[in-house]
């Protein structure tokens, strides 16, 4: 009998999450039922919205309760199934939680492709990440050609393929991210037109001379300074896609507001929020379009990919320390 | 030869504008050039913008300079002109600034007729004030009819007619508003569903309880803890209207963030800013469809007038106390 370990939420944390905020437990593998898929995780996604899921209260998505296993997007290959749809050795991907085995019925599941793409990729350009830049960017941030762009986590998940989707439609990109080796990577392997580093720069007067027509559309991931900077450069009728604020996320204390948001006043611009489950019913569509790209060498998609399960917790915690470099992803075994 | 009192912006204030702040000033009133008229000013508008007018920077307007006629609008009658299309008797409105005469060109005043209305109404409902609600809420807004509207200030000159309105147009209205007398004039006179007293309920716990599905548009004139009850009962989709902050306006420190912005997030809620000037164009066509409204008796303007050019910094400060109940008027002479 096959075991199964897995992350149970323990505590609700305050700040930054610890290990003791989950219990690690081993079970059995469950049989699974008509319609039910066996599928072994192999890589395992590491998303800041998982500190989220972890808080109680009302959000996009319910909370992860005490004792549920830890939520997580994952890829891993059918290993039993009683569905029709599934069969053993698909690779598929879906909400499969932090654990070495999943049983869920065929619903929660979508088949992908090894050939067409590396598996960590499905969790990345071709996952979550990629829809929330494809929609936040095209239809919340309402792009046009030839605009001004800036996104924070630029060498994160999202922000690498927001920028690169930019540079596609002809504007001018100029990301954020911290640190030298990020900086370079995203303006010369990503065709970023100029990268702000937030370790080493006044972010606020390095917006003003990148971008000195000011700002059309501004993609924030990380909240705090950072959208004070932005907003303190916006061009009119500007649009800031909100899609997260990972700078804010373990603070103990409340949230930062944007001090200066009256900046919208005097910009006439709009600040909008964007949850990437609204758009489920184009997935596929975006999907199609950014595989394209990829076939064409448009689009890069880079993968930090970290090993071992039961380093779960230190792991996750890479993402707010921003150690991570491209899409963070946790792999589990061996295909 | 008429002596004309007018207060020039002597410095930039911090925190609350005080009398030193301007320094009255009596010149002869120059004659008229080709092209200009006379215009001595009846009525002044005191407007809480007039407080960001004094900083320095760049916002929507460009900033009074030190030494300039303090800006302000202003309804007046034509007693010299050298236009051929305005003569003496004209009523008009137009910025005409804190003083008793004003010789302006012709394009910067428009006729008005006392008949249709009481001249203070061209400097409320039938003026910015009146043309702020109706596109901030129609055009920014996108009120659709039935939503759940919710308005601070709502006592105020913007605030009782973005309420008017949106009962019109069939919505739930809930008006927030300082005091017991102007709560019971929203609900009785202006026909609110509910209006909540912020000096003396919760106004997040309140707004729960007035919009149990939640806000649809927020219209905010407010800004501070009145923003933040807002953001944390808001309906998927809603609309945020940032049409003003006066809680914020004379912070001697830097301004209060909404700390819960990214209920916008949650939400899938927009936060977008609105000048009136944007709408220009289209005022005409605003105030016939006002002017409709108040005709049939649907929509009522309520005009606080005070006198006294003299005392113009004393009753300027009445907007942040609060102390105004319907839009703010400074009577400067008869007719």
């Amino acid at each position: 009998m096959t075991t199964n370990r897995q992350f149970k939420l323990a505590a609700r944390p305050v700040g930054m999450p610890k290990r003791t905020d989950w219990t690690v437990v081993d079970e059995p593998v469950a049989e699974p039922k008509e319609g039910e898929v066996v599928v072994k995780v192999l890589y395992l996604s590491l998303d800041p919205a998982m500190r989220g899921w972890m808080n109680e209260g009302k959000s996009y998505i319910r909370p992860v309760e005490i004792g549920e296993v830890m939520r997580a997007d994952s890829v891993g290959i059918v290993t039993a199934s009683k569905s029709a749809r599934f069969k053993t050795g698909d690779h598929v991907v879906g909400t499969l939680n932090v654990q070495q085995h999943a049983v869920v019925p065929e619903k929660a599941i979508t088949r992908v492709d090894p050939r067409l793409a590396p598996l960590p990729v499905y969790l990345s350009t071709l996952g979550m990440p990629g829809m929330t830049a494809y929609f936040g960017l095209l239809e919340t941030g309402k792009l046009k050609d030839g605009e001004t762009v800036v996104v924070s986590g630029a060498a994160g998940a999202v922000g690498q393929v927001v920028g690169q989707i930019a540079k596609i439609k002809g504007c001018t990109v100029v990301g954020i991210a911290g640190g030298a080796d990020k900086c370079k990577y995203v303006k010369e392997e990503l065709g970023f037109d100029a990268c702000i580093d937030y370790k080493a720069e006044d972010v606020k007067k390095a917006l003003r001379t990148h971008c000195p027509k000011g700002i059309d559309v501004y993609f924030d991931n990380v909240g705090g300074d950072i959208l004070e900077a932005a907003l303190a450069n916006l061009a009119r009728h500007a649009r800031i896609v909100v899609c997260g604020a990972i700078s804010q996320y373990n603070n103990a204390g409340p949230m930062k507001g944007p001090a200066n948001y009256l900046s919208l006043l005097v910009n006439r611009a709009r600040m909008e929020g964007m949850v990437v489950f609204d758009f489920a019913d184009r997935y596929a569509e975006a999907a199609k379009e950014m595989g394209g790209w990829m076939a064409q060498g448009k689009l890069k998609s880079r993968e930090d990919i970290v090993e071992g399960l039961d380093d779960f917790p230190e792991k996750l915690l890479m993402l707010f320390r921003g150690e991570n470099f491209g899409k963070l992803v946790l792999k589990v075994a061996d295909a």
